[in-house]
């Protein structure tokens, strides 16, 4: 398989990344990370969650950020949409593209989402039909896709079914999430030879966590695969809500550097992302978890 | 060509870690140090450097390092001898590996030891013959394999002129060193591919800085060509001298954590591996810098 000419990367700092962070991030903050972030060239910005304010208070401002930003005409910024109640608020400002997600883990999904995998595929069935409806592309998050923190490793198989489902559901693009950062390169291969049984390769995304340093050579071996679209969180923001004081999501400095040593085209501006991640983490009051941003910074 | 079943890990964070250090480290830490890690597993650990402590006064009593450790029958540790003044003092202590290097760039060999390339390779010739007299095995480190901070890009070819003037002269183990840690993926293969024209590839070792966080991608590539010996410096040891506050040598623990996922042998035991840094690390007054440490003390 040779390598892709060109990856997508899909910045998930603004939604994934600050959703875990303890601090609550003022809306104008928000409005000019994702802003920055679009500017520096990234053609997907997830930009919110349309989730209870209730277990979610980081994203409880989710609309005003999606009033507030200016929208660029070829950038995507798609919100998380758990439930029709989520959807209608997304619909509502004008949200084009939405997410949805399962776990591979049915521990992970009842203590995540307190429900069986089954009955959160389920739960998507309306959001789907109304998507179509409303010509909304949707997007479908795997999590738990190599290790669960409750249950340990996942089988591939397993992975690859809900994959499927959700493929098969409708979505255009199915992300598959290392949740807890244990992949290693060759479990990871496993794991997307499976999915690519039932899933076109063309349709996968990697999204992997950097809790164990991991991130980037499963990313390196994701490629070798042809997978051609990756998730990351400027300045790695997130952290990781399973275990205090580690690395969460991989940081997309370090991910467009590997690429742009790769030869592989992104379409982002290091300079600016890397600018868009001292932005975000000065707010927070901490150095960016980019090693790409601390060096380049250091020179 | 298949992935080695087999990796040997040369530690080298008491020397090439703690000589980057500001602090000066007393003595019985060092020699706990060493111990810790030798008792960890690793087979390999460089214990010091005989160089003048004029200019790396870290490794200053590296004499006393050598004499107080308990030495395990398996494990071998080298010390740096840049010339023969230190190549006598390393035999005065009954070293029986001694370590010198050789830079890819000629701005590095200049500014780092001030010398050419060519002068550097002749001034080791001493020290080979009296090796060989004396029965003492001889590792040779390149530098600056992938890029120079004076120079830029390294031509790989110029890597592999100077790995086989090493191996030519006697060293039993090349050890490229992507001394600034701006090399990615392909670009390592490209660098492997050329020095394995000249020297056999099971003969060689990788050794990748972290700083632009792309050391065990960088590892993974090399393992995918059939390198089986890595350095690494425990709790990422040394920092980058070229960029304050960046990241330096890949940590042992990181690397040690792929390998086993890669179901690659090591003989290291990971949970005494990660004392071992956190013991170092307490003492210089840090966490380790080491995204597996810090992930495992987390949990």
């Amino acid at each position: 398989m040779p390598f892709p000419k060109k990856v997508k990367i899909v910045e998930v700092g603004p939604r994934d990344g600050l959703q875990n962070e303890k601090q609550i991030v003022p809306l104008a903050t928000k409005v000019e990370l994702v802003d920055r972030l679009s500017k520096a060239g990234l053609s997907v910005v997830e930009a919110g969650s349309f989730v209870s304010p209730k277990w979610v208070p980081q994203m409880a401002d989710s609309d005003k950020v999606m009033q507030q930003i200016h929208r660029l005409e070829d950038v995507s910024y798609p919100v998380l949409t758990p439930n029709m109640k989520g959807f209608e608020a997304a619909m509502a400002i004008g949200a084009k593209e939405v997410a949805i997600f399962g776990a591979a883990s049915e521990s992970f999904s009842q203590k995540n989402i307190n429900c069986s995998i089954e009955e959160s595929l389920a739960r998507f069935e309306p959001i789907m039909e109304a998507a179509k409806e409303n010509n909304v592309r949707v997007r479908g998050y795997v999590s738990c896709v190599v290790g669960c923190p409750y249950e340990g490793a996942i089988d591939p198989e397993k992975v690859a079914e809900v994959a499927a489902r959700l493929y098969n559901m409708g979505c255009y693009e199915i992300s598959l999430g290392d949740t807890v950062g244990v992949g290693t390169p060759e479990k990871v291969k496993d794991m997307i030879t499976a999915v690519v049984q039932d899933v076109p390769v063309g349709k996968l995304a990697g999204h992997f966590h950097d809790t164990y340093g991991q991130a980037l050579a499963n990313i390196y071996a994701a490629l070798e695969l042809g997978v051609h679209v990756i998730d990351s969180s400027v300045a790695g923001l997130g952290g990781c809500p399973y275990a205090k004081g580690a690395s969460g999501n991989v940081a997309t400095e370090d991910v467009v550097y590997m690429l742009n040593g790769l030869g592989i085209e992104t379409g982002v501006d290091l300079v600016k992302l890397c600018e868009a991640g001292r932005f975000i983490s000065q707010s927070l009051g901490r150095v960016p978890a980019s090693k790409v941003s601390l060096a380049l910074s250091a020179q």
